[in-house]
């Protein structure tokens, strides 16, 4: 078998076989494919797609291209919560113990973020003496104790994909659904999840600008979860504006805090009940939406929910005092009021405008090894369809540099639209994807 | 400007402006922009194609990459003539003294045969003590004294068409028309010629399998050299068959040599006389093809043609003995006649297999850097439209390895089709582009 037949295959628009997959995914990760091959293969995929057939043999091939994870010590069936990427999505801080509190075990490995959107590690590691490095004993230990562990993401799982994704990224070949499917895909088989739900972002703050893509990338990884023998549901959410109230590490887990207590706001809650309660569903815990529904409702609002939050916290080392007003979470030195220069309804606020605002801030990396701080970040006040009068409070600035401050603010004010008409509303969960 | 940006858009289907092409074309040359990303544009231009302002720009940009001929110390206009590869293509061998003895200085870099196809330089090099290496000041001293000669490519003409074309190479991203024509007409450019004459092969043998392609390629060529400033005519010809009657590098040169001396096939009589004109005519000898084409006629039956041959060779510090009937050229030791198994007319003769077959008795390289055998080859004495009984000899193979001479009679007798019907002729010169 040669490479270049196989990137020929490709570009002319034929389907690769099993075998001709596993060649090349094993060149990839032992490098014996150079860079340039790989790349003009992607290119090819890129302009061709892929059959089903071929997307999913690409994922398993992947996801077994380096270790993949033992979950096997862990009682019952193991979950996991996959969002493609948003500005102000704090659901995982939320889902995991609302989940564990409900009886699912929640065996979490989890990015840093990257660019505009945020990671669920770093809002984690913005709680004081929050641990994130475990070794897979201790993960698993207290998964079984507490039914929920949250860590970052360990060496050599998916190599494959690493290496395929570091081209990708320098190549214009990032955006090809069948590529971003396997890629999602094979970190979830490798990671071991037997249940998967997909939260697939869809707006001007996600990767995905409009539904029929984000539709086709919903579809394209359920088949694959489904082929991989996978419990596996997708929702379609809306980002055309940031999800909750506020973007950046420790405001993020206030408000989770807040949301867990009783006094979140409305769309967050909305997905995280809906995203835990379809946890629960392919763990196999019910067999009705409506039933695991409600069950989340009386776990939020009975406190079970925020009682197995503080017991996370605890056992991964992080110190809270939710006695005070910000619960010991770093906070910013500055703030500001970013103040409305006109009237009118808020149209649209450009989430990805938001989310490199708060980047801006420094509340995320621009590369990869980039510090951030835990304290930044902006609180969005007014959402899509409030009315603001001119001297309106829109959103809040929270900051540690003056300059970047005054850069932020400009850039967050310009973010917002307004309209003398009332605008439509879009529905926060699109569609449901089994 | 960032390559991943022109990526992008050529991925896209934009067209790049010259800067952006400069750009790449310099990083290219420079080692700046490492090969995966050259190989992902490359598959990006294969699947979006280019304008003919983005060819213009790419071709002049890569024709200024590295060293650029200066041919001023040679008076007259300064023509080449160039073949996109072909079996049994020694047009070049005839043409030089052709044109030469008409009065038209051919100052002529040539590269050796890789693969099915042969090279002008291996060709000259299969007469006993023929030099192709000359210093800048012995070629154009040569070509002024004597209006021929014929070097081997030297060293830093187009850098970054030798990169891209080792990335595309290996990238299933050579059959892409406008970086072939980029890649052809940037090395015509870079070495000085101010009239070419291109031969664009179509056919079986040829790398353009379909006249729609040839043409198109023609016509960017031709569009390139008049952007650039150049005189050039592209001749479409037939490579459904090889080309006149033998294949192997002495066997082609005496070919060459049989018909300056007034004895050579008629095809390659016409293409030869053919190519010549218009050498003439970009040169500017004459203003119509009919004047032309008799100057031709009128040069090669009187004999100084022949007589140019000699001069060039001997120039070269060739020995040749024109008496001998093999004219002192290095013979093979075995011979054997390629028999007919069936009666018909000859329907076709697979040019490719015929070229492969050549490679297979040794007269051609697999690979960069194998060394050849001057001497075997094929003798192909059916062509398209004779009729064969059962018996008659198709062919003789020239051999040195008893081995390698069955392997080769299997092969060349499979690359023959006989019909009960006479085939339809294809004319040798389909179409003139100008």
């Amino acid at each position: 078998m040669n490479i270049q037949d196989i990137i020929l295959k490709k570009r002319n628009g034929e389907a690769m076989n099993t075998a001709e997959i596993s060649f090349l995914v094993k060149g990839i990760s032992d490098g014996s494919i150079p860079d340039y091959q790989i790349a003009a293969w992607a290119m090819a995929v890129y302009f061709q797609g892929m059959t089903g057939q071929e997307t999913n043999a690409l994922t398993l091939a992947m996801a077994y291209s380096g270790e993949v994870m033992d979950l096997a010590g862990i009682a019952g069936k193991k979950v996991d919560k996959h969002s493609t990427g948003g500005v102000g999505d704090k659901t995982t801080l939320v889902v995991i113990p609302l989940a564990a509190a409900a009886g699912v075990p929640v065996a979490k490995m989890s990015g840093r973020g990257l660019g505009h959107t945020g990671g669920t590690i770093d809002k984690f590691e913005s709680i004081p003496g929050f641990q994130v490095e475990r070794t897979y004993h201790q993960f698993v230990e207290q998964v079984n104790a507490i039914k929920a562990a949250v860590v970052s993401q360990t060496g050599n799982l998916v190599p494959a994909d690493k290496r395929l994704y570091a081209i990708r990224d320098v190549t214009a070949t990032v955006d090809s659904i069948p590529l971003i499917a396997s890629s999602i895909m094979s970190k979830k088989i490798a990671s071991g999840a037997e249940g998967i739900v997909l939260d697939v972002k869809v707006g001007s703050g996600a990767f995905m600008r409009n539904e029929e893509q984000a539709l086709q990338l919903a579809r394209t990884m359920v088949e694959i979860g489904h082929g991989a023998g996978r419990e596996v549901v997708a929702l379609l959410t809306d980002m055309s504006q940031p999800l909750g109230e506020t973007v950046g590490n420790a405001l993020e887990v206030k408000e989770a805090i807040d949301l867990l207590r009783g006094h979140g706001p409305a769309d967050l809650e909305e997905l995280c009940v809906t995203l835990t309660a379809h946890l629960l569903l392919v763990a196999g815990k019910f067999s009705s939406c409506e039933q695991a529904m409600q069950q989340v409702c009386h776990t939020l609002s009975s406190g079970a929910g925020f009682e197995k939050f503080c017991e996370l916290v605890s056992a991964q080392g992080g110190r809270l005092d939710y006695e005070k007003p910000f619960y010991g979470l770093p906070q910013a030195a500055l703030q500001t009021e970013v103040i409305s220069i006109e009237d009118g309804y808020v149209a649209a606020i450009d989430a990805l405008e938001v989310g490199r605002t708060a980047m801006l801030l420094g509340a995320g990396r621009e590369r990869m090894g980039d510090i951030i701080d835990p304290a930044v970040g902006v609180k969005v006040l007014k959402k899509k369809g409030d009315y603001v009068q001119k001297g309106d409070v829109l959103a809040t600035l929270h900051a540690n540099d003056q300059e970047r401050m005054q850069n932020a603010y400009k850039r967050l004010l310009a973010s917002y639209r307004l309209a003398e008409e009332l605008p439509t509303g879009t529905p926060l969960i699109i569609a449901t994807v089994k």
